[in-house]
């Protein structure tokens, strides 16, 4: 089972990470937490992992519409959105899949937030620049 | 089907959420990310909930086989744990079940991962004053 919105784009880690943000809010996703993963786990294991960051997406009034149907999916809030490197010029973005939170709460209000977030969380990674930098000579 | 690890604890809130940090700290998690809900909806939003946080944590040893298992498993990081005031005397914590991350990730790994973390929850849930504060007189 696929428990996440993926897609690649073709640009930097660096330069991801900021389109994600800005496509994001354009989808009124506001970003609550960052987690820097691989420096987490270079901080407390000392181990070398792709560089990562882990934010925290929301759109306060689906959160608050799904808590006041259930509020134990605060246990599932926010949406995590993952931008990782895949090497120095392409980057992933992988969304926890809202659809994946129905397996767990049937309210009706859950349901209708998840397919409300997921479309929202969909159409954020698909304005994402799929394409290399214009104009960037590349040498294979 | 549920969804979370929860029990109840008969302690204000600010003090309950203390506790949690002092249970999961012993239990080898680290907080990365910290979000106050209730204020994030009142500010956003202009509406109240009940006081509420949600706390990120995670244990690195842990979360770093996982994803060398399962890259994908960093949308599912951290291990959400909610504490939520009931009233002024009692809190409710609810940690996300690991159990339920195995609903979508099957590798062996990722399994390993959440017996050992949701051995950990729980046993830190369980480390939770489940009685009033002593020697506090209570009027009904």
């Amino acid at each position: 089972m696929t428990y996440t919105l993926s897609t690649t784009v073709d640009r930097p880690y660096a330069e991801t990470v900021e389109a994600v943000r800005a496509a994001l809010s354009e989808q009124g996703f506001g970003v609550l937490s960052e987690i820097d993963l691989a420096a987490t786990l270079k901080a407390k294991l000392d181990v070398d992992v792709a560089p990562q960051v882990i934010l925290g997406a929301c759109r306060p009034p689906l959160a608050y519409q799904a808590l006041q149907a259930d509020p134990s999916v605060a246990a599932m809030l926010p949406c995590n959105v993952v931008v990782r490197a895949l090497d120095d010029t392409t980057s992933v973005v992988e969304a926890f899949d809202p659809d994946a939170m129905v397996t767990f709460s049937d309210s009706d209000a859950v349901r209708s937030v998840a397919v409300d977030a997921r479309q929202r969380l969909s159409a954020a990674l698909a304005a994402l620049p799929k394409t290399p930098v214009p104009h960037q000579d590349k040498e294979s």
